[in-house]
This record gives C-alpha cells, structure tokens and sequence, in this order.
C-alpha cells in the first residue's frame, strides 16, 4: 500500500492477517529505502515492524499510551501515524525528528532520546490514569539493553510493588547497541530457551499427583516442593519476584502469536511484561548479521551491497584518536584501564578491549554505575578512562559531584560528543555539561583546538595527579592536522595565543576555534586585528593570562559551543567581576536558554548566531559601542 | 572495656566469644549516652554492632575493604578503628564526622552520604584488585532501602555477570528510613520466612526420589521438576538469578551464625550476597520500637524516656509548611499529587499520605524514578509535588532536564534542605542545586524570604502552568512571622525591595534575608542606605527591577547561600554584561569553589566568611573601591 495514505492507525484493525504481512512488508521496504538515503536508527526499526503494527491493531492509541523507551526505534510508528511522506527529511534541520516528539503527533505521548525512561513515565501515566478513574492501557515498549539502566529498575521495583495495571513489553533483541552485558541479559537468554517448555504444564501436574502423601515433616516438604513448581509454571522468575506477570517470550515477528499474546495481556490484571523477541535488522540481510552494532544507527549506506556511503575524511574520528592514545599510553602504564556505559563500538574502545581484555569494562547501560566504578578503581590506585557521552554524562552528575570531585579521585573523563551532535537532536546536544561541572570543586576541564593538542591532552589527563580531570571532544573527525610524535603534558590551566592582535580579543576553545580564526582573519581585513586565545582549560582558566588581558582593556568577546547560563563565558565574567575589573568590556557568545533542535551542526550554528560571519558582525558592533562609550566618559 | 583506649581493630581476633558479648554491651552503652547528647544516627549503628565486630574480626582492614554504603551506620567501625574519643565531637564544627571520611582513618577507604554507591565502588576496588593480582577481599555493607536505588542495582547485573569475588553484606533492617516499599522488600520478606526451612534439604531428596520414573515427555518434565527444586535448595532465588551466591538470612545479632557465615562466604568464588537480619535500634528500646523512622536520626534525648530534647520553636518547620499548604489546596484540587523518594517523614508528607491515600507515592530510595514518574504524570494534566531535599535531587539531574524540563511539563519540584544542612556535612549541604538548575531552559526557580511568602509560592506553583517550577526552601523552622488567611500566587519573575536605600543595594533571596536587613540597619547607622531587595526569583530574574537597579549606577552585592560558581549572583552580571551594563559595580557572596564540612550552619557561615558583619565590612569597602575609581574618572 502507499504508506503515505495513512492518516490514522486505526485501519490496522480491519486488516486481515494476509494484509497485515504484506504492510508489514512495505514497511520494510520503505524503511530501507528511505534511510539508505537519509540514514537513521535502521537496525532497531526494522525490528519493531510486527510488534508496532500489532500494538496499534490491539490498543487505542492516544487513549491507550504507547511508550517508545529511547525513542530510536520509533519510525514505524511514525509511519503508522500518519507521518510516511516526512521520512524524506528524516533527523534534518526542521524535518521529521528521529524520536518521538509531541509536537508531530498526539501519537507521541511521551519525548525520549537518553534511555530507561519509559516505565516511570509509563508509572506516571498509570497513576493519574488511575486518580482519575480512567480504564486505559498504558503500553512502555522497552529494549533488552534499556532495561539494565538504574531507572528503569527503580521502576519495575516500583510497579511490580503497587501491582499497577500496565502492559510492560520487552523488546529482547539480544542487544543494546552494542552486544548486551550484564546478569539480566543472561536470565533474558535463559527465558528464550526455557519458552519451548510452556506448554508442559499437564505433564507437571501429572507429576505433582505422583508426589506421595505422606504425614509430618515430609508433607510440609511436599508442599513446598509444589510451590517450587509455580517457578516451572509461570517462567520468567526474575520479574515474577518483582511482582509482574511474566508472558513469553514471543516470536516478534509472528503476528498470530503476538495478538494472543497481547489479547492476553490486555485480560489480565496487575503489571505484566510480556517478552518479546525481535531481531534487530529483520529483513535486511546486512543489518540483520550485524553481530557488534554498526547497523544500530548509520548515515547514507547502498541497499544491494550494505556499505556505507561515508565522506572522506582523512583526519582520525575524535573518538579513535582518544581512545587509541589512552590505549598507546596503557602499554607501558598498568594502572591505564577503560571504563564505557555500553559504548564500546560509539567510543572506539574495541582495540584496548581486546589488547587489554582485563582492563576494559562495558558495564551496559549504567552510567551512574560507571562513574562510580571508575572513582572505586581511583582509590586504588588505578588511572581509570571513563568513555562517556556529553548527554549521558548528565545521568551521573551526583556520581562525578559526590563520588569522584569530592572524594577528588584522579578519574580521567572523556567527553565525547561535547557541543551540537546534529541529528539526534535536543535530547543528545552535548552542551550542559560546562554549565553542570564547572561549579564542581577539584575538577579540571578542558578541551583540545585539534586533534594534536588533543592526543597531548590525554596524556596530560593520565600524567594529572592532583584529582579528577575532563577532556572534552566532540563528535566527528578532527581537522586533518600534523600529529606530533612524542606525547607531552600541558600544564594545568596553561591558554595559548593563537594570533596576535591589539583591538579586540576572542576568548574560546575547542570546535569554535577554527571560527575564531577565521572571523579575525575578516576582521584584519577591515584592519580589526582581535587576538585570539586557545582557552583549553575551562577550569581552572588561565587567570595569568586574564589579568594580562584586562590590563589592556580591549573588548573581550567569549564564544563556545555551550549553554551560556553558568558556562565558561560566565566563568570569565565572574573573574573579572570578582578581581574588581568590572569595567573590562565583555560579552558571550554560545547556546541561548532554550533547547536545540536536530538539524546539521552547521545548519543548528547557524539559527543560533554562532558563526564566523555573526561573529565578525558581533565584534565590530562590540568595539564600536566601546568606543562610543569611552568617547563619552 | 575502655572503648577510647581502642588504636585499631585487630585486638578483636583475639577475644573469645563471652568478651566479644561483652564488648558489644560496651559499644551499645557508649552510643547510646554520647548520642544522647550530640545526637546522631543512633537507629542504624545500634543494629549494625555485632555486624561491625565480627566484620573486623573475620577480615583485616584495611587491605580488605569494608565499604559502608550510605555510612551513617559506621559508628561503630569508628569505634573499631580507633576514633571512640572523639565521639563528643560527632558532626560537630572540625569534630568527628558522621559518615566515613578518608582523612580520619586509613579504615576508611570509601566516603558516603549519598546512598546505594557501595557497589559500584566495590567493583572498581574489586577490579583494581584483579588488575593488580592482589588477593584481598573487598565487602560493601547495604541497608535493604539503599539497595532500591538503581545505580544499586546497576551495579548487582554488572558484578553478578562478571562473577567477580565480593562479599555484599546485605543489612536487611526491613526500613529504608522510613519503612520500605517496593517489590524487593516484598523478596527480603519472603526470604525472611524461609529461612527457617533451610534445613530441609535431606526432606527434599527424600521426596525426588518418590518422583516416579515414567518415559517420554513426562520423564524431561521431571527432570526439570528436579531442577526447579534448586530454587527451594538454594533460596535468595532473585539474587541467584543476578548471579549471586545468596547464603542466610542470618541473625545480625547472632555472632556464632555470623562467624559460622562469614567463614563460608571467604571460602566462595565469585560474588556472594549474605543477608543478615538485623534490628534497627537494637539494644535501646524506644529505637527498638520505632516503626516509622522517628529514631532513624535524632537530636539530644533523654535516655530514660526516649524524650528528645527539642529547642523550642513556635514556628512551623519549612518542610512541614509546604506539605500542609499543598494538602489544603490538593483538597479542592484533585489534580495535586505528592511524591516522596523515601523521606515521607522528612517530607512531613505522613499527613498528606492519610488524607489521599491513593495520591500520595513514596517510591523508595529512587529519585531517578521519582523525577521522571512526576513527569509521566504531569503529561496527563495532573499537578505533581515532587518533594526531594536538594543533595538528592542531585540525583535526578538527567531527568529534570531530559524528561521535566525538555519538555516542559507542569512539575512543581519542593527543594527542601537548600542552603547548609549543618551536622550531616559535605555529602548533604544543598548548596549546588541554582548552579545546576539554573542552565535549564524552561524551568522557574523560586525562594521565599519567609513562612508566609513560602505558602503564597506554594499556590503560586500549583497555579503555575507554564511548566516545570521549583521552590526552594531551607532545613529547619521559618521565621514565626504571621500567616496570611487567604493564599495568592505571586507575579512569576517579580522581586521586592524590602528596604529603600540610595547608596548600595543587596540582591539576596531565602534564608540570606535577614542577615541582609541586619546588614543594612548596621550600615545605616554610620550613614550607608542600602537597598535590600528580595530576589525571590532565582530564574527568571526580574529584568525590569533589575534595569531599573542598574540605572541607579549604585554598587549592587549578591548574596546566596549556594556555590557561587554559576549560581544567582552569576545570573545578575550575566544580565549585565548581556545588556551591555558593564560598568555596573556588582561583587558576589556566596559559597566557594569547595565542599563545605559539617557543622552547625552558623558556624559554617562565619567560616566562609558569609555573616551579617562580613557582609557589612565587606559592603563598606565595595563602597569605598567603587568611590575611588569613581572619583579617578
């Protein structure tokens, strides 16, 4: 059928189950179609196919509340809701976001992007459901991987407590994004096993007869040796203890047995997970073998041959480049270990993985786990590297505040995708996390101008003895510069001048450099000449080098790929203020107070005035408004 | 024995079994007078005595790890180790510190506060340890509450999977703080009852063997009849499933079965969870019979009547004015529902909870869930009050942003304990939450300068629904200032001057009030009219006072009982610089870039420099500097 035709998913239920196949094949087919051009989460949707179809076919959604936890794999449900003709701008600037978001669709009754969220909001909607004396379902669709996050076990704890109606399924694709670790992902393939033995329960009690009656102790014995048998009967102890009903596992990708197993659900009081197993990539054979997670989101691929249609870069990936050196300095350095929150293949930790298979840690989903981990290796003595994205980094502030600065343990922090990450969008931009560490006591943070400073840097984080230490990189490729051969420490709040100039000065670090450069090279031609300083240490800063500055009394202008409220630009502003310089003329430049859509991070840099063109713009209005005002005094 | 002549705990592996009795009375007896005087967590160490002893005796600290996880219960071990004659100092000003601190004693090699880190730590050391080829045994201690926290049990799927060797002491006291909740309580329960039955095991093999022998398909279910009795033989079942070795429960007050268990556990591979049940208070009965949390932690009392010494306060306690504002207007509002992470007492929410039972959740120790179930909720038009003191909600930093804040949803979050807690030290002060709050788009952050104004904010937050909105207020009683009838909610974003004044002006919000006006009255009397404004609105300032203040040219001095880094003050220059008022004198008190001890919060004041006479010495020099330049221009 022509997939853009569907207005609401309510056509679902009229389908015969011969339909329901084919449209689950067209689908397919458009799904891989459409992100061979576009890219997007491929792997997960593909997936999802039959059970997104069959959820829409057994509930009312919006009545009923489907829940997509992370949200990547929400693209057929997107389709399903009227939302096919968009897949064209698919995660662009202004086109259809790659996650749920309310504002597309009354469909999407809950945003997500970071993990795990899914059942206490599904608990939140459950309890107002049940205040208000409303009878809906309420359905959270939750990963193998999702489920070993903190919150997510808070949740079922919860649940499985109060014996809150709820539909929990489980989408058990044997993998997070990168193969699952962890105890539940081994009572997960236990399940899978044991679900060919479901239908034995005649036999059992067959058995349960044959147990003599005899008196006393024996008896009281046998009595629970019967109980034991409910843990045969029923499966899936696990969430058994936790209070939810266990159903499965399920085929994922067999309609018949969804249905009677959803029909059965929906029958059935208290919470219930029922387990579903999908294959991540189904019915695109490259995706489908993907064993290590590279089909779990990509760019632009070729469908007949599965490869990638990559631009070429020949710098190193900032990622690569960091973990390679930390692997580099942990030859000759044992107390070098590795620590990642299920990203071991998004931070290229596969070669110190298996170099140094007894020092490197996928913990899974766990990120409050990981950093605290990383500060218990610290107190022995260990130099531990915690690979951690920017926007995940935000899940273990407690952990980095209360367990690794203020213990002041020397963990080194690798964090990635730092700045605008382009198409995931609002829930993944890497710009909080200045403004969220800078006021953390005995924490260093910098961030590299390239990818040579940046190889310097780590062995400036692995040489740092004085505490914890964080070294900001963003997503992509460096710049293509000449590597220096031998590594070597920069000291502790060091800046550097990157060019000279006596009008004005720009103050910034890492990806906005190359704008910094660029905007002083147009401003010397209009015979501007701004200075420009490599602030590579966000804290401590420089204040040395600050005071120099002050004492010339040029117009400083602040930019970095961050929020403004409490970011470096505000560390710079509290210094002077608090130095007694506060006639030093300053302004900031970085993200406004509002959230980032996706889009290209140039596109994104763009709409918020963060270019080398606003930049010039800026700082000629600034000296000009200076001057005026010097003139006046 | 003389408990203050203890050096170190070795001397304990040479007792016998009558002295260590005796030594157990000792401790009991010391805790129970010296606590009666400074106060303390007297509930959980009074539980955790023969625990505490027979640990040092079956292990050598410190080259094995006893971590204590939340560490309010560590009184003991600090007996142990040597610090009893420090005990009349305990959470006193540069005294003995309520929870484990590395730089009292080499015995302490983990800090806390916080609750359910134990684990993660543990895995790090346990993991140096394997890195290193060491051999020595590492053992967290967690309460049951601390292990509902999900970084918790993050921690139990990665160390259970990797089957690295543990000891996790499990100190099942059947209360979190308050009485707990949740499915894992309903497990430790049934675990509880079982223990009695362990012994069954010659019983049931008696009856496999009457399990007839019969072919086909019946004889596979038989087999699996036998394998499912494993779950009888070996108990603990959900912690086998994590991949543990569950051995007990065991009687913590029983040192023969300690001995006999610990012994055991040191001779397993692989992680190994002992459940010992203790009794909280245990010893000293008016702790003993608590069966809300009264005695969990306390002030002074009388040791014959259990009496606690209270100071004498006619006004109402801030935590309690809120709950009880929200419960009057949740009377005409069924929209209203309240939320607690287990600190229902601590919440004063015991009123709220009777009166709607049905709209009132405590979720146990789990903020994550806590922030993100009240998000859930407010998608469906419900008002939740998320009550959580401001160090835990350090905790849910992720959600409020990624689930509350994104997407801007009607939460109205009661930061209760913001500012210096006092006693409970750097672990607790509620000191970071404007920095980390503040960068968040969408998000109001209030503070009431008194009891009157906070029940006006509570009606101002409950009407409010232009999203997520936070209200801050302090440890302790309001001022005693008369109560309005009738509650009016306050113009969002608006402050007011609370006392006229051309020269200066103080820009201060909450519990800085006061020392504010005293200031100004001092400074008045040698001629300086200050301004004192109350800056009830952290976030959004009040831009139009604030222009109005700036056009003034007078000197302006923020003050705020939280880290200056990012925080209110930052906000002011910010403001300034953003609208081009550079030359505005503006200086900042507040809280430095360090983690601030224990101790009464005067004290802690003074030691930072943050009372009424530092703010005029320091007022009257701003003063003075500002005049000087002024007069060189």
């Amino acid at each position: 059928m022509d997939l853009t035709e569907i207005t609401s998913p309510s056509f679902i239920k009229k389908l015969n189950k011969n339909q329901i196949a084919e449209l689950a094949e067209d689908i397919r087919e458009f799904l891989i179609e459409k992100l061979s051009v576009t890219g997007g989460h491929i792997g997960p949707n593909l997936g999802v196919v039959e059970l997104t179809i069959m959820l829409h076919r057994l509930f009312d959604s919006p009545t009923d509340k489907i829940l997509w936890d992370v949200g990547h794999q929400a693209y057929v449900h997107k389709i399903l809701t009227g939302r096919a003709s968009e897949f064209d701008s698919l995660r662009q600037f202004k086109g259809l976001c790659g996650f749920p978001k309310m504002n597309e669709s009354e469909h999407d009754v809950w945003e997500t992007g970071h993990s795990s969220t899914s059942l206490s909001a599904a608990m939140g909607m459950a309890a107002a459901r049940d205040v208000k004396g409303d009878t809906n379902y309420v359905i959270p669709v939750i990963g193998d991987g999702a489920l070993t996050g903190g919150m997510a076990l808070e949740a079922l704890n919860h649940i499985g407590h109060k014996k809150t109606n709820m539909i929990v399924i489980l989408n058990d694709n044997e993998m997070s994004i990168a193969p699952n670790v962890g105890a539940l992902h081994t009572i997960l393939g236990k399940l899978r096993t044991a679900g060919k033995y479901n239908n034995a329960k005649d036999e059992l009690e067959y058995i349960l007869k044959k147990i003599p009656a005899v008196g006393g102790k024996v008896a009281a014995a046998a009595e629970r040796v019967k109980d034991s048998l409910k843990y045969l009967l029923v499966s899936g102890i696990f969430f058994e203890e936790l209070g939810f009903t266990y159903l499965g596992p399920v085929d994922g990708h067999d309609i018949n047995e969804l249905e009677r197993q959803l029909q059965y659900a929906k029958k059935m009081d208290g919470p219930v997970l029922l387990h579903v197993i999908t294959k991540k990539g189904k019915g695109y054979s490259p995706a489908e073998e993907d064993k290590i997670g590279t089909w779990h989101g990509t760019g632009p691929y070729k469908i007949e041959t599965g490869d990638f249609v990559k631009s070429a870069s020949v710098a190193p990936s900032w990622s690569g480049l960091v973990a390679e050196t930390v692997r580099t300095i942990a030859r000759d350095d044992r107390r070098v270990v590795a620590i990642t929150p299920a990203m071991p293949v998004g931070s290229k930790l596969e070669s110190f993985a298996t170099e140094f298979p007894d020092r490197f840690f996928d913990v899974g989903i766990a990120e409050q786990h990981a950093t605290t981990m990383a500060a218990g290796l610290a107190t022995q003595g260990m130099k531990p590297f915690l690979a951690i994205y920017s926007t995940f980094l935000q899940r273990a502030y407690d952990q980095m505040l209360h367990d690794v600065a203020r213990q002041n343990l020397n963990v080194f922090i690798g964090i990635d995708r730092a700045g605008l990450v382009g198409a995931d969008g609002e829930t993944h931009q890497g710009v909080f996390d200045i403004a969220f560490l800078r006021h953390m006591p005995n924490l260093v943070i910098m961030m590299p101008k390239d990818e040579n400073e940046g190889q310097h840097m780590v062995k400036t984080a692995i040489d740092y003895d004085g505490g914890p230490i964080a070294m900001r990189y963003p997503r992509g490729n460096g710049l293509g510069v000449k590597m220096d051969k031998t590594l070597q420490a920069i000291p502790i709040g060091s800046w550097e001048v990157l060019r000279a100039g006596d009008d004005a000065a720009i103050l910034t670090f890492g990806t906005t450099i190359p704008m910094a450069l660029q905007a002083a090279e147009t401003l010397a031609a209009v015979g501007i000449h701004v200075r420009v300083i490599n602030a590579r240490f966000i804290k401590p800063l420089d204040n040395q080098m600050l005071d120099q500055l002050f004492a010339t009394g040029i117009p400083i202008m602040t930019v970095e790929e961050a929020v403004l409220a409490g970011g470096f630009g505000s560390a710079v502003i509290e210094y002077a203020h608090d130095t007694g310089k506060k006639d030093i003329p300053i302004r900031r430049m970085g993200i406004p107070d509002q959230f980032i859509e996706h889009g290209n991070v140039d596109e994104l840099l763009a709409e918020i005035g963060m270019t080398a063109g606003h930049l010039v713009d800026n700082m000629q209005t600034f000296i000009k408004e200076v001057a005026v005002e010097r003139e006046q005094v």
